[in-house]
């Protein structure tokens, strides 16, 4: 079925993936619920590598999600195992069993313990994962670890997702160069429930585990958590971030000296949550809301969140419509301080409402050229503060309700 | 465009609707926006109508609203002139100028002031309303009053609606039987921005304003406030309850004296706001979603909306899948207390998750069967607490993309 899906207009071509030191990877075919194609990765990392992780808020997690947040507090992983076909999400007491066997196994095959070996697993909800089909592809995948696999791995963990996700970065850190590569799957589904957004990154940095984490989380919050598909929230859900140390340099927890790794992992996460969006069910338009003058930046958040996930504003776009009724709307359902005499919108630069009313002298031909374009440029001004938030989401299409209004297969 | 959506197969034919004392209604044609239909409603009421009125939370309203919200202080009505076709919303000083010229012509022609004239509007956003069309009609709407115009009032608010709703009950109340009917307009939109839900409720009771918002204030909370279409919130909502007093029952705010009005009126609203969703844009199925055991009321109908809003759940429905999986998710996603392991979810009342995973002996056949009727209920047990509440929404299918992703006429 995952053919049937044309590839997104949005798509990006994978970038040049240099090797990463203490990295080495391979993936295989365990058959979990597709034929004919990578559906395993294995990662290993060298000793002393450090992580870092943030996860789905969703009360509902997935049993990898439980197993990786309880591991995480010793801060050190040897070895990562996703598989894509089954989320192993509401499984109750199997799912842990399946959590533990696979965990268990990577730990000897890689020689460690289960307690830094990192899982996740996308794919349908509430069917056992037939954890025997991935223990039985691992010493294979052993033998096949490299370096150079980068790509292989993006491909691998891709439920149906229309194309392949990664980003790379290099940035100065304790007198070297250091790499930051990352890898993503979105939410592109064709059989329902495949919506999990999962993120590996990789970097040959040596840098301690809190500071990472310090790090990675800010990050997210300015990436990964600035993007919405349809407002649903996934219960699997997981961004990691493995340090290796193989760069040599002299590790710091200094914020200035972790200046610059900051800047190049915000570009990473920024990159791959974009990629995500451009892969979302039905995507036929990327589209940018930047919100300023709110009374702070969390609020300009959730108002660029409301008209994100507004149906009235994305079907508009979809529909090349730039209705900015439906954006004042949207900004007055946020529940955030507004004033709808004080607001203005623009669309693609062109200010279309100003003051409560229409802007003065108002001409639609550079706003309806803008609207017919791939990527739609929303500015909103709530006219109150300095709070100021970028978010991004796609279109609302036929496409979306042909990909999740089908009949499980 | 109008007759371009064909009538929802959800619809219900309008009821036998009996004359009220101390209600005359009229409808004309004002030409605002539509052509070859009616497009305004003037209703007049006996001297000493007591009102009560619910608005709109979207902190951007629409003059009207603006209007209302101010003179509902008084507690008294004379009249009420509604029109659909624009929304006068986002207008500026023009909208509310709009607003006065029509509240000073029809308090003329009613021979009132503009404090006891009650205005709403339905339609497009942000196109100044052409308030002279409406006064120039009001001599002819005067001279056409009558008490048996129910029907026409419901025809005449209708937007893009594709039937017309009411609901009517009666009650004892006083030593009399009272009669309460109402008429609702809701978001079965063509041209976009054209969902406001209205409703005007009218009875023949005598009871105080201050009584009269409190039972209004409430049977809102059970009724309309636990519908949600697309979870976008219009910057028009009103719903208003006119009390003519000409039953000529004694006059009450005792609870229990007014017990069985209140249940008719609740009655009344409940069906008018299933009649909206029956009318939700695209809507091929109504979906009644009733969550029990979370920690609070207020908690169960959050899960419930969260269910209710979700873009996956509503396509799983249209697509006829029971996907329990997308219910697990909404649930996790709502912020409210929840234990996946103690969840347990049922459809058309079978039990498909139970304890955390697949309910044990899970027949999927008669679930299977009740997905393809025009009716779902979804039954959610939080397992915490004594919390419950029910919500209803309709499924999102192609219809809504091609109602809301076209382009404006």
């Amino acid at each position: 079925m995952a053919n049937a899906i044309p590839v997104s207009p949005l798509a990006l071509p994978l970038p040049e993936l240099p090797k990463l030191a203490g990295v080495r990877l391979a993936t295989g075919e365990a058959g979990i619920r597709y034929k004919g194609r990578t559906d395993v990765l294995l990662a290993e990392f060298a000793e002393g590598t450090t992580v870092a992780g943030v996860f789905t808020k969703n009360l509902c997690p997935g049993a990898p999600v439980t197993h990786c947040r309880e591991i995480l507090k010793g801060g050190l992983a040897r070895g990562l195992v996703v598989n894509a076909g089954n989320a192993n999400v509401f499984n109750g007491a199997a799912g842990l069993r399946a959590v533990e066997a696979t965990a268990s196994a990577a730990a000897q095959t890689l020689g460690t313990t289960p307690e830094q070996i990192f899982l996740a697993s996308t794919g349908v909800i509430g069917e056992p994962l037939p954890a025997h089909k991935i223990t039985a592809v691992l010493d294979q995948l052993k033998a096949d670890l490299a370096e150079d696999r980068f790509a292989d791995a993006a491909r691998a963990i891709m439920t149906t997702d229309t194309f392949p996700k990664a980003a790379t970065r290099s940035a100065r850190l304790g007198g070297v160069e250091v790499r930051i590569t990352g890898i993503a799957k979105g939410s592109g589904m064709i059989a329902p429930d495949m919506a999990t957004m999962l993120s590996f990154i990789f970097t040959d940095a040596a840098i301690p585990a809190p500071a990472l984490q310090a790090m990675l989380s800010k990050c997210v919050d300015h990436s990964f958590n600035c993007i919405t598909i349809d407002s649903d929230t996934s219960t699997s859900d997981t961004v990691l971030l493995f340090a290796t140390g193989q760069a040599h340099n002299k590790p710091s927890e200094d914020p200035a000296a972790l200046a610059d790794f900051r800047r190049a992992l915000g570009e990473v996460l920024h990159d791959l949550a974009l990629m995500v969006v451009r892969d979302g069910e039905g995507a036929q338009k990327l589209v940018q809301i930047t919100v300023e003058g709110a009374v702070s930046n969390a609020s300009a958040r959730r108002i660029g969140l409301a008209i994100a996930n507004s149906p009235l504003v994305k079907t508009a776009i979809a529909g090349e419509d730039a209705n900015w009724g439906r954006i004042v709307m949207a900004v007055g359902k946020a529940g955030e301080p507004a004033d709808r005499d004080k607001l203005a919108i623009a669309v693609g630069g062109t200010w279309m409402a100003q003051a409560g009313g229409v802007a003065p002298g108002y001409n639609e031909a550079p706003v309806v050229a803008h609207m017919k374009g791939r990527e739609i440029d929303i500015a909103v001004d709530i006219g109150l503060g300095a709070g100021r938030a970028t978010v991004w989401t796609c279109d609302l299409t036929h496409g979306y309700i042909d990909i999740n209004g089908s009949y499980r297969s």
